[in-house]
C-alpha cells in the first residue's frame, strides 16, 4: 500500500508517528508549509527541500480557480506543475469558501459560490471536490466539509455537522485514486456533543486519517485549548491527526500534548513577509530600528541559510528598502523555526520528556507572552 | 597585487581576458549582474554563486543613502554586508544623480542633490565618492563623473567632460585602498573628439581600468554603435575596458566586438520581474496566454535551475496569480542566459571565431529584430 501511517512511540497523549506516502516519509508531528497557489510564496523547491520540509499544502479552492486542476491534470499533476517530488497534502476548500468567496449559497447539494478574485460563478459539490484533488494527484486529500464561522448558533452548528458527516459519505464514495489518501474533517465548532457525534459518525465510515476543523476561525487560543484535547480524542488511535490551520507555536505544543500529529499555518510564512522573525525567545519585527546596526543573525543558534549568512542590520535595511530578498530570507528562517521546534517536539516525545519540553517551552512562550522582543 | 589583469586571447578587436580582484578571478569579458541596494533582487548569494556570477555590481548613491556607507564599514563592509564573498564593483553615483535625484547642482566642487526617497539635501564631491567606496570595500571603485542626457548641447558637454577629468584627478588623490581598483570614466557622449580628449587626459593618469560612461542615456543604439568602436579604441590594450549600463545581448555583442571586456545592465532582473524570458531565439513574454498549457520549460536546452524544473504553463501561473516566485525564477534564467551568452563569447574569442559568432547571433537577433516571440 501507498500510505501507511505507524505511531513509533507515546508520550502521555502525545504521539511520535510516521506516515508513509507516494511521495516519501513524513515523520510526525509535523508542520507543513502552506503553498496556497502552487508555491509556498518565495521559495523555490529546492529551498523546501534543503530546509528539511517534508510535505506541503496545496489549495483546493484557490488552484481551481487559477489554473485549474484540470490544466494541473493536463501538465502531469500538481507535484509535477510546481517541481515538489516530496508530499502534498490539498485542502478541499470548505474553509475558503467560507473565509474568501464574497458570495455562497450552501445547500446539501454543495456550496456555490462567487470566486474572490471576478466574481465568477463556481459550484463546489463533494464530489467536485473530489475530482478537482485527484486531478491534483495530491497525497493527502480531504473531503470538502461545512465550516462556518466562529459564534454560529447551535441550530447552524448541528446543520454544518450533518452535512459534514453526509458530504464526507459522498467523498468518500466518489474517491477512487489508490495512490491518495482521503481525511475527513471533523466540525462542532467548540461544542463537544456535536464534535463527539460528528467524530463518530466519521470513524465508523473508516477514514485513513481525520482532521480537526472549525479551529482558528474566531474563538480565542483558550476557547480552541479548552476543547482541543476531548476532540482529539475522539479520533482513532491508529490514524493520523491533522488539527487544520493552526498556528503559533504555542497552538502546536498544545495540540501536539493532546495528540495531534500534523499542522499547516501561514503564519511563519506571512509573518516572514511582514518582517517578523518567530525564534525561541520570542518573535522580532525587523522593521524596528533597534535592529539597523546589529550585526548579529536573528538567531544566534539557528542553522537556517538566513542565518548561517546575513546580520539583522542586513535584514532591516533590506525590508527598510522593500527589496523582495527580507520576505524571502525571514520566510526561510521562519519555516526552520518551526520545522525545528518540530523536532525538538518529536526527539522529546521519543524520549520520553515531552511534558517538561511542552511545559518549559509554554513556560517561556508565555513568559515573553505572544509579545515582541521589541 | 592584488589586482590584475591580462589579456588571454585576441580575435580582432574582441578580447578574452581575466581580472583577478581580491575577492576572486573574474574572466571576461563578463557580464555583472546589478545589486543596486545590496542585493541582486529576488536572488540569494547561494543562487547567484549557483549561476556561476563572478562579480555584482553595487551603488553608491542607493547605499550612500540607505543604509548610508558607514554603517556599512561599520558592519564589516559591502561584501560581509550583503553575503557575498566573490567581487563588487561599486559605481560612483553620477549617473543616478542625474537619472534620479529629483534636483540637482553641479559644480565644479562636486553635485549637490536631493534624494529620491526623501528629498533630504546630500552632497557628493569626488574625495566623498571615494571615501564612500573605500567604506563599502569593493574590489573595484569608479570616479565619479559627470553623465549629462543624450542632447545636451555641445558646450555643456565639453564642461562635463572637463570636470570629468578634474574630478578624475581628485578622486586618483583621494584614493587609498590598495586592496581596490579605481577606475576611471570616459564621458562625451556621441562626440568623438570630446571622447578622445576625455581618454587621453584620463590614460595620462594611468588608472587600472577604464569605464565608457554616457552611452544609454537616451541615445538610440546605432548612435551608440557609431562611436563604440573608436571610442574603445582610445583606450589602453592592457587595462580592462568596462561599458557602463549596456544592455542588450546584441549590444553587448557590438561592445566585445569594439574591445571591451566589462558589462552590468538591469535588464535581465528587471525584465525578468516584469514576466519577459531571454532565449537565444528572442524574448518571451510569459504573461501572453499562448503559454497557459506550455508544458515546455523557457528554453529547451538552458540548464538554469528555473528551465530544469519548471514549465512555461508553470511560469504563466505564477505570474497570472502574482507570486513572488515568478519574478524569483525568471530573474534566473535571465541571468543565466546573459552568463551563457558571455561564456559562448569568451569561447569564441579563445577559438579565433568570434567574428562569425558574432554575425551569426547578430543574424538571429536582428531577425527577431528585438521583437518578443509572442
Amino acid at each position: 500500500m501507498a500510505f501507511a501511517f505507524e505511531v513509533l512511540a507515546r508520550d502521555g497523549s502525545a504521539r511520535r508517528g510516521r506516515l508513509v506516502t507516494p511521495h516519501g516519509v513524513v515523520e510526525t508531528p509535523v508542520f507543513m508549509p502552506v503553498g496556497t497557489q502552487a508555491t509556498v510564496k518565495g521559495l523555490t523547491p529546492e529551498q523546501l527541500e534543503a530546509l528539511g520540509v517534508q510535505i506541503v499544502l496545496g489549495n483546493t479552492y484557490h488552484l481551481a480557480l487559477r489554473p485549474g486542476a484540470d490544466l494541473i491534470a493536463e501538465l502531469g499533476g500538481l507535484h509535477r506543475f510546481m517541481g515538489w517530488s516530496r508530499a502534498i497534502l490539498t485542502d478541499s476548500g470548505g474553509f475558503q469558501i467560507y473565509s474568501l468567496a464574497p458570495t455562497r449559497t450552501i445547500t446539501d447539494h454543495g456550496a456555490v459560490f462567487r470566486s474572490h478574485i471576478d466574481g465568477a460563478l463556481f459550484e463546489l459539490t463533494p464530489e467536485e471536490a473530489v475530482r478537482i484533488q485527484e486531478n491534483l494527484g495530491s497525497d493527502i486529500a480531504m473531503c470538502l466539509d461545512e465550516c462556518p464561522p466562529f459564534g454560529t448558533p447551535r441550530d447552524r452548528l448541528r446543520e454544518a455537522v450533518r452535512r459534514t458527516i453526509h458530504w464526507a459519505q459522498r467523498c468518500r464514495a466518489a474517491h477512487h485514486r489508490a495512490d491518495q489518501a482521503l481525511f475527513a474533517i471533523v466540525q462542532g465548532a467548540t461544542d463537544l456533543d456535536l464534535r463527539a457525534e460528528c467524530a463518530a459518525a466519521l470513524v465508523g465510515l473508516d477514514f485513513p486519517g481525520y482532521a480537526l476543523g472549525g479551529f482558528s476561525v474566531g474563538e480565542t487560543p483558550e476557547q480552541m485549548r479548552a476543547v482541543l484535547r476531548p476532540s482529539a480524542a475522539l479520533l482513532p488511535e491508529n490514524k493520523p491527526r491533522y488539527l487544520m490551520g493552526v498556528g503559533r507555536p504555542v497552538d502546536i505544543l498544545d495540540a501536539v500534548a493532546a495528540g495531534v500529529d500534523m499542522f499547516d499555518c501561514v503564519l511563519p510564512t506571512r509573518n516572514g513577509r511582514n518582517a517578523q522573525a518567530f525564534t525561541r525567545s520570542g518573535t522580532l519585527r525587523l522593521r524596528n530600528a533597534a535592529f539597523r546596526r546589529d550585526p548579529r543573525p536573528v538567531e544566534e543558534d539557528c542553522s537556517c541559510p538566513a542565518c548561517r549568512r546575513f546580520s539583522r542590520a542586513y535584514l532591516h535595511h533590506l525590508f527598510n528598502v522593500d527589496e523582495m530578498l527580507g520576505p524571502i530570507l525571514l520566510s526561510m528562517h521562519n519555516i526552520a523555526h518551526y520545522l525545528r521546534l518540530m523536532h525538538d517536539i518529536r526527539q522529546a516525545i521519543e524520549e520520553g520528556r515531552f511534558a517538561q519540553f511542552h511545559a518549559d517551552l509554554h513556560a517561556q512562550l508565555n513568559q515573553s507572552s505572544g509579545e515582541d522582543q521589541n
